[in-house]
């Protein structure tokens, strides 16, 4: 489309958009209405290609696992904050989108790189799954680093999680990444003392690296099902709760420098 | 739960969040997954209850209209210019959605309130839909306010538009505020000299208003929807494009001030 | 620089960008550094002049005001949220910038139009200063409209405010626009049955009218100056509090739909 | 402050804010305004103590340096294209600021934590600063990682890095961190066959470091100062450009599948 002198300013592979038309990975938007659902589109749109029926059950149960978490989430706390300022309804839910980061909702993208990197050792070194897995928890204990993915600070066995992976179990997309992430959780106990639960974030990461999802677009899972929630929760505050939500100033301890006198500064140096 | 003397720091209806169980709406979450889709799940949490199969197909359906427009919309422009920053993938989505407003997606909410109210007053004052549709494009035709939810600056006959409403039709849920919306794009060539057609907010708008949502919650919709373009182009700018995008100081036109010389301060003034 | 056939993509009076060189409002930026302080850049920056002595003082005081209210301010508390995530610095900082709306900074915009308005009134109509502070203060009253730019949460006597408008006394920048902000708060404890007292936002919306920037750049030296205080926030929670920092569930107080059992579907309906 | 069963919620050393009172670091906010310049608040916030005079001219040549760069930077694109949707102003600069990832600004933190990591080799093992000065060019070199803080996609002599060295050496700031950091620049033509010049972005985390900031900070003046630049761009952007700004869609080239057909489901699959 572009002259040879010099390149568009912009590329993707993702959607042609021209007037009355929207290809989407190269189907008619349109036509994909009302014969796709959403998780459906989530595979479209960031694989290239639609799902089996199957695949498409288990984007769809995973981004519904993601959908909401209450207030017991800095992003959902965030979102009800900034929903209080007078603001528009996605200012609040960006601000949400901002606290999904590497330890609220990112541990899908660090899980899935480990798990990533964990089956390519097995399959160019020939080494076991157990093997493996004991390597990857040993490593991470030794550098004390954390155990991304597995773990969680409100439950000790995540429904959620129990959900998908039996789901994957049954419609055949549990592989070699789902029974990594299972082996490093079994090992867990030994290494600190107690189980460290495969959680949502590492359950999303070992089905979608099944499925041939990129894992730096683990996040994405997280991002679009817990938007549903940020939604909710920022129209609630706007209708329901008070304005300029913030923390009463009593309830604030003070660490710092006790109150002292403001140096006079000689008028030459003044700024005023 | 909450002692009388102070009340909770956060009050919410949406969900109940307990150490190995999380309630949405009263149902809970982990028995939702793999039995409803995300698009039924934002009924469930926007509105409280689930929707009718007809109505979840619709709800999918405007999320999926949503899903993606190419660089020709400025939410996916920033969110590949911020992807090109170094940033983590919630950044670059974040700064998509923060372009989501008035004029971009934005229509929704603002769509849905005028028909919301024209609905009204078609009831309360025993007005047909016809003459309601009138005053309206008479009221912003005067006023010169833009139509909103009417005329695209790419499409003249949006194709996600048609298949929105004739899915509505089919299932039954276009009603009232579905039949003043077509009513106010038939007014438009006579006031404007053109057709403005209903565009994807306008239609979104009012199928949902037919639906019982939230004027306020139109944005939504499109949020959920756009999150899943989002997200891909992030990924694709991060993978496949080059990094620190930006204008090209040759192509920027300078409107401004010639050079001219800093002045000098005297030196009881200078800050330095 | 550009063709007749197309215009460029941007057009800027504020700066012009060349290898080696940065003209800012057509000054050397080069040359700048070390003669002006940043209050007087903004000046140069949103006014397009370099201020005298005496207003850049009263802008560099509005950005001090502006710097740090601690965790009494939802735009810090949302900005610690996010910085407990795992996040970059600027994704904290950016979520807490998205809390500046309406009713936190915002009230600068909203209370320097209704200056402007007012003042307009009062050299068109030939009113007095008195009369069309009782008129806007009436109008709010009656339309049960928040007078922005009066009242403040925790502050009944606010100390910044004190000092602004005494400086901008001091200095001769003090004017119309500052007369009838006080006058309309003299108004308020008639209206009210209490002093509402003009706050800070209200003290910056009348000083910054009266050096003639323009009332939509109100919110900026808000986020300016507030931009401070959340940088040392984010690096405060990153550094010394801990992780993932969300309400408590014990602390949230539920007010939705009891436990129910989801409802099975239709197997010919259903979604997996 | 808080009883011992149950501590604070959020703990600060930063700030006390209490009815008609705020302390910042210990002093008196309302003391404060009209003595010192916000560029010396920005040391005082950060670090805790206000700056001797030398200093705090050099933070405020620091945030001067970085308020502009017009068209030619990410988070200026990003905010300008936010700012046509129809949002407040606070939408488009938290976009713009979620740009200043780490290709854009946070070059001052890697800077910077390379900088300390060399001078405590320097310390510990007694090496010469030139000698760490190559070993840190051949390790990226060999790495292939990029050294960050050098180099500039526009300028190839930055003026504002040359002035801000030259104050820093005029004032006696100029210590250990900046002679690392120019050895650096003196070994890249050896390594890279030409010189990379160090950054503003290097400069900033050069002078910063020897000035005692946290590495982490960095950011943080590059937030500040470019919050001034962003703010007047969003502003001319609202005020006098067109709104909707994105790309037009046949500038874009598009690299995807060709067009095809959307393949039908069977019945029972179906959705809808």
């Amino acid at each position: 489309m572009m002259g040879k002198e010099k390149p568009a300013f912009w590329r993707t592979a993702i959607s042609k958009v021209e007037p009355n038309k929207i290809l989407v990975r190269g189907y008619d938007l349109a036509a994909l209405l009302g014969e796709y659902s959403l998780g459906e589109i989530v595979h479209l749109v960031w694989q290239g290609e639609l799902p089996t029926v199957e695949m498409g059950k288990l984007v769809e149960a995973m981004l519904v696992a993601s959908c909401e978490h209450g207030l017991s989430a800095p992003s959902t706390d965030a979102t009800r904050l900034v929903a209080s300022c007078g603001v528009p309804l996605e200012s609040a839910v960006a601000a949400g989108i901002c606290a999904l980061g590497d330890l609220h909702g990112g541990a899908i993208e660090r899980c899935g790189k480990v798990l990533v990197d964990g089956v390519k050792t097995i399959r160019e070194e020939g080494k076991g799954v157990q093997e493996v897995a004991d390597m990857i928890t040993n490593r991470h204990k030794e550098k004390k680093e954390r155990l991304v993915g597995y773990g969680h600070p409100t439950h000790t066995d995540d429904p959620r999680t129990r959900k998908i992976l039996q789901m994957a179990e049954e419609v055949g997309v549990s592989k070699i990444h789902v029974r990594l992430a299972k082996a490093i959780e079994a090992t867990t106990e030994r290494y600190y003392g107690k189980t460290l639960i495969l959680n949502i974030d590492g359950a999303i990461a070992a089905v979608s690296m099944d499925m041939g999802f990129d894992w730096r677009v683990g996040k994405g899972f997280f991002i679009v099902g817990r938007a549903v929630g940020l939604v909710a929760h920022a129209l609630e505050q706007m209708s329901n709760e008070g304005p300029y939500k913030s923390a009463n100033w009593q309830e604030v301890e003070y660490l710092g420098t006790p109150p002292r006198d403001v140096p006079r500064r000689a008028s030459k140096d003044n700024i005023v």
